[in-house]
Order: C-alpha cells, then sequence, then structure tokens
C-alpha cells in the first residue's frame, strides 16, 4: 500500500538539521574570498544568523561550533544566548589544521611534542563541551602529505590511532567521538583519514562513542555514497552527516544543488537502514556560500534537505520489494523514480502553515528585513571568516 | 646507509608470482573479442603456456585456476601435469557471474534456492581445492544492480554476510578465502563488495583466515592505492595483490604499463608493512592480453613487478626517516625518486645469468620458436575465452 | 511570465527520438550477455520491436541501424516492412570494431589496404542511406591503442582526417557526416576521437554537412555535459545525440536513470541553443539493456526524455535572466529547481489521452500480451546482439 | 639506429623553461597558507629568487609576472633589474580574479561596465609587455558559475568572444594572446572556458596570433593529456605550457612529482609534433610550493622537465615506427619505456659540468647560503602571496 503525506507527517516532525557557524562567515577559495555587508564578526552574530534559519523553517535547532574561530570566554553564556535566540548550541569541532606547528601534521604529526600540542587541543574542546552541554566532538583531519616520501604513511597511522586513544579517554559517558573522512585537499598525495574504511577501523577500535562522520562531498568521483550509508549504518558506526553537495571536487555547495537524484538517494538509504530519526545519527549542513547569500542559503539547504526527506518518506517500500523479489528491475526503479518525482513542495507549504510557520520560509526570511538591518548595524570589526 | 643491488639480491630470490590460467585464454571488451594462433583449448595448455613464464623468468612458479573455467575430471592429474612442466597449481578463483542464475546475484541474491547453488559452487571449489592442495579461495563477486531501487542494498549485503559465512566453515584450517572488492562493472549502479572498507568488514566477521584481495585496478579515479595496502597490511587483512594496470577503468593492462611510478609506491609500501617474501601475501597478476600476444605478455608484467620490486627494495629508508623527521619534504621526496629513477635493469640481467636465466628473458622466449609452434599445433577446437 | 503547460504543448508535439536497433537484441559486459525469450533474430523483428514503442508514446517514429548487424538483401523493402510497422528508418550506423582487421584500427588503420576497406564500408553504408532514404551516416570510431608507444597518435590522427574526406567527398547534397567522440573504451590508453574538440575539429575540416554526435555517456566523470552542448550548437555542429545514462563509466543506462538532473539541465539548454523542435539536431537513444526488459525499458527512455523536455521547457526564462541580471545567485536556482521539480506526468498523461494515446504507455504496453507473444514465437534462430 | 646521448646534447642546449614569479611567494589552500623566512616581499625580490634557479640550472633564463601582484611603477627599470640578476622578464599574465567586482564574471560579466574594466585590465597589461618587451599576454578565466540557473553559460561565451576580440586587437604584430583553460574551479558548477575545445574555438576565431595554453594540472580525471598536446601541435595552436603536477585536482604540486611517466609521454609527443625547441610553444612552470621550499622546490622542477626531456630525446622513434608497422604491441611499448627507464642523471650531471653549471644544481643551491641570507635579510614588509 502506498504511504502517503498523512502517513509522513508525524515523522517529518521529527526532523532536525544542525547548522555550521562558519557558514555564516565569510567563505571562498584559495583564489579569493568574497566578503559581504552584514557579516558576522562574533560568534554571538554568527549563531543569531542561524537562529533565523530556525525561526522560519523549524528545522535548524542547534548550532555547530568549531574551534578556536567561535573561542569565547564565558561558553555557558554563549549556551544563554543561543537560547534566548531559540536554538542551542551542538556539536564542537576542533580545528588542527591553521596552526602554524600543524603544516607536516598535528595528531599524527612526527614530533611527540606538536602531537601532544593537538591531543591537548581536543581536551580543550572536551573542556568546552562540558560547558556546552555538547555531545559530539567532531574531529576532521587535515593531515597528510603532498609528495610520495613525504611521510612514512603507516607510522602516522599509528600515531593517529595513539592520539586518538588519548583523545577518546577524555570524554565522559555520554560524550562521543565523530571521525570524518576525506579523499582529498588539502593534502595532495595522502590524506590520514582518507575514506571510510581508514575513519571505521579506527573508530572500532577506540570503542562504542566512536563514531565515523560521513560528509557527502568527501569522495572519489563516481563513489555510491548511499552504499557508504547502508554499510555504515549496517556497522552500527554512523554518527552523522555532513551534508553538502559537489560537482566535481569538495565543492561545499548547497546540499541537494549538485545531485538531487543522489541525495534522494541517501537519504531513503538512511530510513532503510533506521538512521532517519534517531539520535545517533546527527544530520549537520557542512557549506560554504562563496557566491550566494548566507542566511538564505542555508535556509534553502534545510529544506532541500526537508523536500527529499518527505520524497523518501513516501517510498513504496512493499511495492519496491515486491518487484525485487519478481525480478522486475524497470518496476522496482519505477517504484523508486515515482517517489522522487512527486512534487512534495505544495504538501509541505500546508504542513508548515498548519504548525505556525510560514509557507515559503525562503522568502519570509527575505521579506523580513533581516538582511538590511544586519548590513546597516554590523559596521567596522573583522567579518568571520575561515581564517578567524 | 644507501642499499645496494647486493643487498637486495636474497631478497629478489624470494620472489614468486603467481599467474592466471586465464590470461593464456582470448579476452576482449563487450565489443570484441580478438582471436590469435595458438591459443590454449584446455586446462592444461593454459598451464604449458604459463610454465614457459616461469622457465624464462623464474617468477612464475604457480598457476592459479578459475572455476569452471578450468574444471577438467581429475585435479590430481591436472597437478602432476602441472608439475612435468615446473609449475605447481595455486588460488583457485570462482565465477558466480556466468550462470543465467546469477543475473540478479549470487551469493546475494534474493532467492535462498539461487545463493544456494552459488554456496554450493564454492563448496566444489574448496573440494578441488583439497585436490590440487591450494591454499586460498578467492571469490570476487560481480554481483550488484544496474538502477536504484532494483536491489535492497542492506539486505544484499547481510545475504553476502551470511553466504561468506557458511563457506568460510567448510574451508579446512590451513585454507583460505580472500575476499575481492571492485569499485564498479558489471554493475553499474552498486556493486555488493566495491571498496576494501566492505571487503574488510565482510573478512573480519569471518574469521583470521578470511583475507581481503587488491586489484590495482579496481579503484575510483585519484585513489591512493598504497595508501589502502598499508592499511590492510596495518589491519593484519592484505591476503593478496590482483596486479594489472588501467588508464581509466578496469582495463586489465599489463601491471605497470600505465603507471610505473604507482606501482613502485604500492611495492615500497607492501615492504614497508612486511609485506614482501611473506606467504601470507600472495603476489598474482589478473590481466587480459586483449590486442598484445599473451606469453610475453605475462612475461612483461612478471619482469615489471620484478624490476620495480628491486628499485622498491634499494629505498634509503634511513634517509627517507631522517629527512621526515627534519621536515624536509624536498629531501625526503628526492630520496624516494632515486630509488624510483634507478635503472636496475642491467643489474637483473646479471643476477639473472648468475642463476642460470636467460638475460633477457622477453628476447629469450621470443627466439625460442613455442609462439610458432603452438600456433601450428593447436588446430581446430575451441579456444579459451572468459566464456568457457 | 511564466511558462504554462498549454505554453508547451504544442513544442511537445514535435519531440521525436530515434531508436536504435540493436536496443533489441541482447547485450550485457564482457563478462557476460544474459539472454531472454523473445528476442529479435532479424532486423524486421527489431523494427517490430521498436514499432510499439512508438505506438504506445508516439514519440519514437524512427529507428536506426547497425551495418552490418542490420544487413539485409533489400532495404527498400525493410523500409517498406517498417513503414507497415509504423515507423521509418533512420540514420544508419557503421561498424569498423568486429571486423580481425580492425584490430589495431580502421580508419586510423597504418595500413592503407585496411584503411581502404573501413573507407568501403562507408561507402556501403552511403549506398544504404540512398535506398533506406536516411539522411544521417553516423560514425563512431573504436579505434585507439592499449599500451604508450602502440601507435603515434598524430598520424593516427592524420589518417583519420584523410579518412573522413574520402568518405564525406561520396555523400550526397542531402546527407550528413555524423562524428561521435568517446572518452575511452575498447581503447584503453588512446583513443583516436576522445573529445568533443577532436570530433570538432575533424568535422570542422570536411565541411558543412559534418556535424558532431554528443553521446550523453562518453566523457571524464565529473564533465559538464550541457556546456558541450552549449557550445556545439553555438558553433553550430552538433549533429545529434546519444541519449543514455551511466555512473561511471559508458553504462549505456537507461537515460535519465542515473542523474536525472543531469539529464534536465541538457535539455534546458538544447532549448536554451535553438536546438529542440530543430531538425538539424537528431535527438537518439543509444542504450543497452543488460539486465531490463528491452522493449519497456526504450519506453521508458523516450519517457524520461519527453517528462524532462516538459520540464525543461516550463523554465521561466525571463524570471531567470532578471535574476542573473541582479546577480541574485539563489533566485536564479530557485527559478531554475523548479521547473525542475514539477510534477510534469499528470498532465502529461492528460495530454497523451487527447491525442489518441494511452494515459500510460508504460502500462499499456505491458498489458498488451506482446513480450508473451514474441516469447511464444521466436523460437529458434540465433538471438541479435552486438556479436552478429 | 637507437639515438645517443650525444645525439641529444644539442638539442637539450636548447631547452628554457620560464619562471612563474609567483612561485616564490606564498601559496596555500584555501584552509591555510603557511609563511615562510626568506619570503619575497617585492617585485625585485622575486626576480632574485628566480635568477638563482637559472644561476645553478641554466635552464630558466626568463621570469613571467602576474599583473597587478607584480606592479612597479616603472617595468623598464625592472626589466633592468632582471637583466642584472641574469634572467629576463617573460610573459604578462592577467588576474580578473581577485576584484570584488569580478565576483560573477569579468570578460563575461553579463553588465558592461565591469567587462569594460576587464577588458582595460588586459589593455593595461599589453602595455606593460611593451615596456618589458614580453611577447606573450597569458589569459586565465577563473570565471563561471557555483550554481545551475545562476548564468546563462550561452551568453556568457559570446561575452567572452567578445571580449577577447577586443584585446587581440590591441596587440602588437609580435605579440600573441595565450588563453588558458580549466576544468574546474574556482568556479564549481560550470567554468567559461573549461577544456581545450572551447580555448581553441575562442582562439581559432581571434587570428593566428593567438594560441592555446596547456596546464597540466587543468584536466578531468583519466584525461589522455599527450593525445591534446598532439591535437594541439597538429592544429597550430599550442601557444604554451603551463608545467605542474596533480594526483586529483589542480594540486600545483612539482612537475612530475606526480606521475613522472605522464610528464615523459607529453614530452616525447611535443617532440614528436615539433613542439620542441620551437619557439612558438613556451615552456613554463605554473606551480605553488605550499610545504616545501620555493627556490629548490622550482630548481627540482626545472631538473625534472630536463630529465625527462631527455629520456624523451633518446626514443627510438625508428624502432617505434617499425614495432607499429608490425603490429607488435609489447614490442613497440619496450621500445617506449626503454627510454622512459634509462638513468638520464648521471649523464646529465656530466652534460652540466662541460657546460660550467654543477652537476648537481639542487645541492649546490642548498650549500650556496643563499636560503640563510634572505631569510635574515628580509625581515618587515610584507610577504609576497597570491592576495597581493
Amino acid at each position: 500500500m502506498a504511504t502517503t503525506f498523512s502517513d509522513i507527517a508525524p515523522l517529518l516532525a521529527e526532523q532536525a538539521i544542525e547548522l555550521p557557524s562558519w557558514a555564516f562567515g565569510n567563505s571562498g577559495t584559495r583564489f579569493k574570498v568574497f566578503a559581504t555587508p552584514g557579516t558576522p564578526r562574533t560568534p554571538q552574530e554568527k549563531i543569531a544568523d542561524a537562529a533565523q534559519v530556525h525561526r522560519y523553517t523549524g528545522l535548524a535547532p542547534t548550532v555547530a561550533l568549531h574551534i578556536p574561530w567561535d573561542n569565547v570566554d564565558d561558553y555557558a553564556a554563549l549556551g544563554t544566548f543561543a537560547k534566548d535566540q531559540g536554538v542551542a548550541l551542538g556539536t564542537i569541532n576542533s580545528n588542527t589544521f591553521q596552526d602554524d606547528d600543524y603544516k607536516f601534521g598535528a595528531l599524527s604529526h612526527v614530533d611527540p611534542q606538536i602531537r601532544r600540542k593537538a591531543i591537548d587541543h581536543h581536551l580543550e574542546c572536551i573542556d568546552i563541551m562540558h560547558a556546552t552541554g555538547s555531545r559530539d566532538l567532531k574531529i576532521w583531519l587535515a593531515e597528510g602529505t603532498n609528495y610520495p616520501g613525504q611521510g612514512d604513511m603507516r607510522a602516522r597511522q599509528d600515531r593517529v590511532a595513539e592520539s586518538l586513544r588519548t583523545i577518546y579517554a577524555a570524554l565522559a559517558d555520554d560524550q562521543r567521538l565523530v571521525l570524518e573522512y576525506k579523499f582529498f585537499e588539502p593534502a595532495f598525495y595522502h590524506t590520514d583519514v582518507p575514506d571510510w574504511g581508514t575513519s571505521y577501523a579506527q573508530v572500532a577500535a577506540l570503542g562504542d562513542r566512536a563514531m565515523v562522520c560521513l560528509d557527502t562531498g568527501h569522495h572519489a568521483p563516481g563513489t555510491n555514497i548511499e552504499f557508504i550509508v547502508m554499510q555504515l549504518l549496517r556497522l552500527g558506526r554512523l554518527g552523522s552527516f555532513d551534508f553538502n553537495s559537489r560537482f566535481y571536487a569538495d565543492d561545499d555547495l548547497i546540499v541537494g544543488a549538485a545531485d538531487p537524484f543522489q541525495l534522494f538517494r541517501i537519504i531513503a538509504e538512511v530510513i532503510r537502514g533506521g538512521g532517519y530519526a534517531n539520535p545517533d545519527v546527527a544530520f549537520m549542513l557542512d557549506q560554504c556560500h562563496n557566491v550566494e547569500d548566507k542566511i538564505p542559503g542555508q535556509i534553502r539547504s534545510v529544506l532541500n534537505v526537508q523536500e527529499m526527506t518527505a520524497r523518501a518518506l513516501l517510498l513504496d517500500r512493499e511495492a519496491l520489494a515486491a518487484a525485487e523479489e519478481a525480478g522486475d528491475v524497470l518496476g522496482a526503479n519505477a517504484v523508486f523514480m515515482d517517489a522522487f518525482y512527486t512534487d512534495v513542495r505544495p504538501w509541505l507549504a500546508q504542513w508548515r502553515e498548519g504548525r505556525g510557520l510560514p509557507a515559503d520560509p525562503f522568502q519570509a526570511y527575505l521579506d523580513s528585513g533581516y538582511a538590511q538591518r544586519i548590513a546597516e548595524e554590523r559596521v567596522g570589526g573583522t567579518q568571520a571568516s575561515w581564517g578567524a
């Protein structure tokens, strides 16, 4: 029996997507970072902007922080500030790629003193987690080498393992370590955690509260990402998503912008594997807005995830199973595509209104005058970007 | 202190590379398989050809069989035949991709009867292993789907696991299961064992005698294969190599032909990780010869592996470590490249002569008249190819 | 002002998509070709099957032939047969990749006698075109090399140019030469016509009636295909499309199956550049059906093209231009995505019924009993496939 | 008859490789730019560093400038300064990717005033060329879009053509326009000049003094770059090389570092097509040194090109042609690989000494104390990087 909109309404109500504070700062490429009026200068201003996304969509109740980009003196006060804005603080992201000491590695560095410094940074992040009430420590290791021979990949891998053990041991029982992998960049020859297999092998060696973070932009061309979703859920190690999209490399474009059908397949597999509306599998955005406006860019992103979730929830799994059982390739694919091609937008608009949200959150934000206000108010200071 | 040729001579003497019987049959693309005079019609003729490779190079003492392509009534007799030719039988490869029943899968098939048939084929392969004295059962699963929705990837993965458990349980204590992975093809949307992570997760669930087979042509563009070598050795699960090379996809070209420097890096990492001259890590070829002559194609292949092994053994690891310690990127890379650029061929020619082998095995084979003889003798019958 | 369904109805009525006769024969990979009951044994049976696609969709009035696969004694009679089935014969495809002489090339071969043979084959194709009334001679050159050094790429390129000149000179004034390019396969190191630039340079040297064929599956990973569509239309050299889809390589899957949004973008660019409903730009399918049923596979394919054409025709180009002018990245993208996400299927069903076609051509075919009939009738003989 | 070292010595003497001034400044990724002591603060200091490369290698007599990065008040004086250092000024590179106005394009921008500004920048570059005596104006267009729908690709292409026409018309008769193409980045959805075909079509429309620049890092995965070299030489439009290497994307690593065999193939094809020691085909480096030292990084780079040129010049083309004629795939490949595997380094060391150059330029530079001197002297000021 086909699934209907009313079947899926309660499930949609459970969706929550974490926003990255850094999406509200300036970003760009190595060639140029374009600045825009109204860009936040402080963690507080980033949180205020993130709260706008939640206000109009009801989808984004938490904000992830990046340390030291979001360093403040008083994290409890920051949490209160967020609460006053209508959101909460979420995942803490460490940063071991912008200190001069980390030129040749951090958790993997050949020098024990630099490893120690990088470990200490993570311990400091855990302290912040206690202050903010964050559950997850997300670690992306930008380290690797640019030239064959530059580093001993095996020894580096062993050192990553040892460093992670020390960090993991410092976590409280209700905290998790989530290890991201990335195919390449900023290291160009080898990356210490380049694929899901490495991230999985590393976290499996740590313990039950160590998980893998799947960033949708961090794979080789042609990789079947939903297969990895399936496998990590099967192995019990899918901790979170970093959503974004890409055409070629790690483009960090708006999730769903480059290949909407891929996003549909990914979410369909999340649902299939029990990862939807499951607190153990966090949905997060990790994107940049190099040329488009930031707040509406984030609004579009969470709406894209929501719309594709609605489509994926509509999938008629009984019909799918029956077609597979019958060896009916075209029939099964037709069931799958039917869900994808269903235009859920009018229904979602209605559903939103029923929940006191604007039918069109994107337009509601544009009409709110917020963009003009921050452009006028935020004069002087240093605009936030990856560099600070 | 730099490594010298005389340092590495004893290590070179330990090298053994298994040849695939199917390399001696005709092969090609979906567009056309070109036939050549002298192509074997029987497993015996394939083995006789393989023995030529060993005769001139001393590098290829064993021959892998593919079942049912190499089905014979009496495997013990086949073993004796091989021994008379100067070689031994090696790995047994199963084949679950050419029976009409396997159109939608074999070990993963939704129908338990077809899974049973595929499992039974593997049990039959194990029987053959007992008859031939083979240690390794190599499994490549060609299965997957062509269209999203066609199959339930998660259920298929669970069925693969269950089927492999049954097969693994049937192995004797001195036998191993080696599971190959492949990025794509012949399935085009999803492949059930597409990457090293999946193969690793599957074999780790089986037991200590289940290992991963790394086919050098089975990765996404841009994949750092030597990293995977490192990781699998580190995890104790690198069972064997299927050597070949490729420019774009699974081209099955002569190993070292497309990117010799990559082959160097791979072998350097094998040596670094203790996988060289280690019986647990089997070196095998898995190639086709679509347009070039088959026996000399195999001779060139094993020589390429040998030459690159010699270069990799020459690597000055102390200098490398010192440069890394000093953060000397260019110095480390220079040490690495120096080994690669060293022309080991004259020395290897000498070394061969000292061992009673021709200085130039390739030319010696061409001069032997064997090609002309088999072209004349092998008239009639059906030439071997993947189809039979 | 937004475009409406009634605006686009007349344009949809002009759509015609040519079917490849070979889509109705068996196909597969180098590993296995699975046969199915009812598969055509003759060109006539292929045409009869193709006519079914047109009967239910009204979209596929012509059938392309592949020579010598579709060789008959009397092409005029074949044309009459097609007409009786309700379709016409279309493009003639040459084949220079399955004769033993072409192992090392055809139009590029170093041996002038083999080049002459390949040229003569094309002259024979032109004769057939006269008999069938076909306008287009489509040439896909499977030639290239597998190993660096195997061939002199430059000399080969010059010979391709010379051979094409000879063929082009034999065309009548109302005939065209259409040159396909392909990134790789069956040649694995270099392909003589690998990219649009080469095809363009070659046809530009021939004359006004030489055009490029863009096969949507024949590009490197990450290639922006709609850009090439734009460029070839701009240069006046886009002769035809070979539609299909792929996840990794030249998978020849159903058009629109792998990345529907890409198909949308391609067709949107065709319309933008004046290539839609333009007789100079032929829409053709070039697909295989390895695991799915063939006739319904073709029906699904032409429907996918039609549905995506409807979406692309709905694109509000005024709004798009206004947003671009304003530097409104998100606004422009929203206009673009809105057309893509519009579910045109209900409206197309209505529109079909208004034209005497079944609302659901796919189901109508399945209900017709044709599949069962041909399975029963077509017993004995040799099923058509790429090999014959 | 095989080519010998003495045959190629005169040809090697003709080699000249232009260095990019920006290689001596700091560079990095969007994540971090690491600074190093001694980095130039002025165009003069960059030129002084470049002169060191030439001093020890004799291979790098000219330095390319990037405007406005290398803006000076008096270009004639800068030329004199260079001459005093033992080098000359070379190609002028324009820069239309770092001004806020160019966020949505420069030569392709929808706003005629911004196009005019970008054109004027090029006219200013031409003025500089007159002052410096430079022949080539190299144009790399970083422009494109990040999201489908953001821009009208066709109109942008037409505007690029129009802008280039204006610039080309301003060139003197002995000046050339060289148009670079790049697969992606910094634009992520579409790039206005993404491939050699587009660059070729654009320059062919301009006139005889408009040429294509081939940057070896700017292609899709799996692209056969030497084929493009062949084709552009054949079409008479290969104006220059930007040498570098990459594993995945546009990594800008040291030329020859990632795939030395590819560099060999590229140079072999340059020689084959008459592009070597041909003033119309300029050899340039375009690289970064993110983690390695800059001056020795450039020395290694030009030596890599020289060593690979020596190997490629040694290629026995008669033997190659004979093998191809005979259809001897393995024989032809063996001839090709033999040249690649020949260790030319000892002979080149001797040859250098015979010309008054150090046998080991790399070590000679390291021993010179220059690095220490500039680290001590260059204190204060702003280190050069892409940003300035």
